[in-house]
């Protein structure tokens, strides 16, 4: 994530969400969740524009890398091997859609520290759970990352109609590594980190609060009724999304249908409470380079709050 | 409470919140907490209109009674003694700004449930804990209830005066017995049972949720600054308001001052997270027989919003 | 508390316990809980021999003070003023078990911190809530205390007896400000701090291990039938016995009777779970100048074990 | 598993544990967790003798069960297929340590119950995590296990030596999926269900007490170091034992080297609190038609309550 104070970025993610300093040099921080062994998970770059830098996702070899560069030349997408400090083999695409992404193969070890509970703060995080990116083309999208080897457990849809509104993919065997909603992009809408408990989504708002960020909570507490995650947004001083949340479940077995969710079903973004703010629903960050398009799929202005849930 | 459905409410009060069913008849349903040893701490009353009837508490003893009597007559203020089943020597009462009270100083004892876990359901509300009420003068009401011995804990006030604009009053040690807050009334805005923790909030939600009435949360999850009070709001059938909460704090020695919020501090309100609805500020229960005012204290039109916490 | 190295017990109550530290002299430590705005509820001070020096309670003003100056002259009982920092009109006295008590009617107020939720540590202790105490007469214990207005809320006593081994007295309003226990006293066996919720325990015992004091733990987490208390029991570095709890339950109607517990019935000490470990049972706090008599009722050796509850 | 009373057993998992049935006939009642779409996750059989009938384990497709035959041909391994009603394509065999296993490729599905948490009992039970056995040669089953594509995330090692006294090995990405420890096997020591929190423990333990099976809590809650799982675990009416647990962690990445602990470290054990009952470390489930063996490391008898941390 490019952010524009970086020690300002920095605290926010140490102190109000709770993640581990793993190294920082004048012009980057490596953080990374309690009990990953990885080096870093997020990384901020001091930069003039906040933006999304990129989205990195992991590959188990250096062989990985290498299919995959096979299949982006096979199919005529851009890409390139670039050199990143911690990390092993490295390759930058963009998919489709414009979304900037990093496969890497190998990461520097760091200890865990899932078991230093003296040192845990706010929501204790432990570790980078999936990234959500806003899109003009769910549809796409969709194609292209279940094509590369993604698998769809739950998705929206529009009554009456096969259109794709938002589709949550995964591959480490939860609901989701990455999802798709529709709406002006490519932008980052957020990424998740996972929490032990629903008390640390709690006591993560109460630290929010304590230290004066208590109006960057833009939706939760709550429950989406997709994935069954209870969730906490927070936005960070340039305001980039970072979600705190629980609870997804296990998806494995391929016997088992993806859930089919009406895109006008308020209980889809909450089975209760409140809906999302404005700001949740149409604020998101930028990639670099990259116009932001219109999305193909538009909802009548006359029932968009209806749509979103709001009421 | 006056309800118009007694079964759907009983329904409500006992699965979606998780009180226990002490006792029902055709037209009336006695319920209580899990720890309470008393009879009743919510009673429902079959009725064509919706209503909150009375507010009750506890007195210590029949002297206590008797003593209120004499100060109700020595004042002028109406009162009678009632027959309540299950109840002992009963005083009702309506104080300076119309809200109809209700003494008792005996309850028939019913064995406490909190030990048979393998029953609780939703939030596990442990015991009633405190109301309140919307008020037109809030400072009348409080100087009658703070003349009658509570303490008052909190309060919040206006910048540069000394109107007062909510009032939290406690008589058993903790923050609020009774809450009186400034706006159209008198009008029960809500009643309140203690739960044991945090994840007992998010359970009642996910409860209240898959029972159906998510929609039925008007604010919250979240936390008062005022209190500390963990907060869930849900509306019953009737719209009634009920507040599951925990974590506010002993208030019992009498060197401590009251705290002050200034009532244009939105963390009186909530140290973190979205604002409460419209609903959860404008809507409350009114009482049988009892008009409602205006309130005395008025605030800008064009800053209500702020006033309120709502952006 | 007398302790043997002071910075290494400031270090455990701030650290592993989470409590907070108001002021430190050469030899003394103030300390508090997160809502207190009392000036301390644990004093340490600098030892040669660990020993629990006194047991404090509040009283409401100077005029109670005087009230029990005057009860202990006509009772003979030895008593006297003292002079302590921070605290008001303060009296020492012995209880007819041996028992070293101050009663205080007024404290410096230092601000509740409840609300730094950004400062919490372990289990986030909110207050002091009582004591616990080893006595040879449990009876004697109960008769004076029950005499001076406390309110039994629960006991112990042997089938087909009348013999107490175990009483719990309250004046707050929940279960217990005072505990006096059958075995060789007068030692105190512990105090103890309430914590918001189950998961403060689970998280205090985690960064007690963290820190490496895990087998300090010499019970729990467990549920006591008794009180309903979630409990966890921490020794300190000179083997004092602090618990941390929560869940006890409201005590106030005077009609509710007190619960009884057969001795032998081991739901009584768990409701769950494996026993105590026997230097929870065994161990405890000398008193100064103060012999440690033998109990009056004693176990039949041969079933000790049943009546410990440890199997 | 092989049970002496279904009924009797059935209310306990579904009571007591938690967990849903999808399905009963006169000798067999099928469970699974709340979240899991799979016909059965715990089979309860009725039989004259309590036993582990065997330990199931998910693969993805009938070309996995192919590949799995051939293999045991190759490797002179008994095997067969065997019928199992709601199974797919199912495989039977015993590995080299006697323990008899069932592969299975596909599984009737039933609908997740994640989001009925007004149906929700004890500690929520999710989905089966793993299973622990304990063999008279750790070597050798981990040998053969991780031969068949599992990964070592941890284990225990005796210092100065080779020696394994403990493997915990994983395919599903976190810390196992199955377990060898030391001992007189094979023996089934428990299957394990993942919670959603620490409160679900606690809350699962509660209710145990509450139905009057709190002497069946034979360790915890308490947390290993092994795999930072908070843990309780419950034996049931044959005395067959389930853990409840949570907080493994993701283990993923393939340059992440395994834990090693010293079979002596009791932390590995017990980062905190009460060492386990001799119940849980010596007594475990039997499986049909398989002697028990001695196992082949034996820990010096004056120190055996050091390794196992028994104090």
């Amino acid at each position: 994530m490019a952010v524009t104070d970086l020690a300002k970025s920095r605290d926010f993610y140490r102190d109000a969400v709770g993640l581990v300093v793993t190294e920082e040099t004048d012009d980057t921080v490596y953080m990374r969740g309690l009990e990953e062994a990885a080096h870093h998970s997020l990384v901020l770059e001091q930069s003039d524009t906040a933006q999304a830098r990129r989205v990195g996702l992991r590959v188990r070899s250096d062989d990985d890398i290498r299919l995959a560069e096979k299949f982006f030349s096979d199919n005529n997408i851009e890409h390139q091997r670039v050199e990143r400090a911690y990390q092993g083999a490295t390759l930058q695409f963009r998919d489709p859609v414009g979304t900037l992404m990093e496969l890497t193969s190998e990461m520097a070890v760091a200890p865990r520290r899932m078991q230093r509970y003296d040192e845990f703060k706010s929501g204790a995080p432990q570790r980078i759970d999936h990234f959500q990116v806003v899109t003009y083309d769910v549809r796409k999208a969709t194609d292209f990352w279940t094509g590369l080897g993604m698998r769809m457990s739950e998705y929206t849809a529009e009554d009456g109609t096969d259109e794709l509104w938002g589709s949550w993919m995964e591959i480490k065997g939860n609901t989701h590594d990455l999802v798709f909603t529709n709406g002006r992009g490519p932008r980052l809408h957020h990424f998740a980190f996972a929490v032990p408990d629903a008390t640390s989504l709690i006591h993560a708002a109460d630290v929010v609060g304590a230290l004066g960020f208590g109006n960057e909570i833009d939706r939760g507490p709550g429950r989406h009724g997709i994935s069954n995650a209870l969730f906490l947004y927070l936005r960070d001083p340039d305001q980039h999304r970072v979600e705190l949340f629980n609870t997804h479940y296990q998806f494995i077995d391929l016997e088992t249908p993806p859930i089919r969710w009406d895109v006008t079903d308020p209980r889809r973004a909450q089975l209760w409470g409140m809906p999302a703010s404005r700001r949740w629903f149409f604020e998101a960050s930028e990639f670099p380079d990259e116009p932001v398009r219109e999305p193909l799929l538009t909802a009548n202005p006359d029932t968009l709050e209806d749509y979103l849930g709001i009421h």
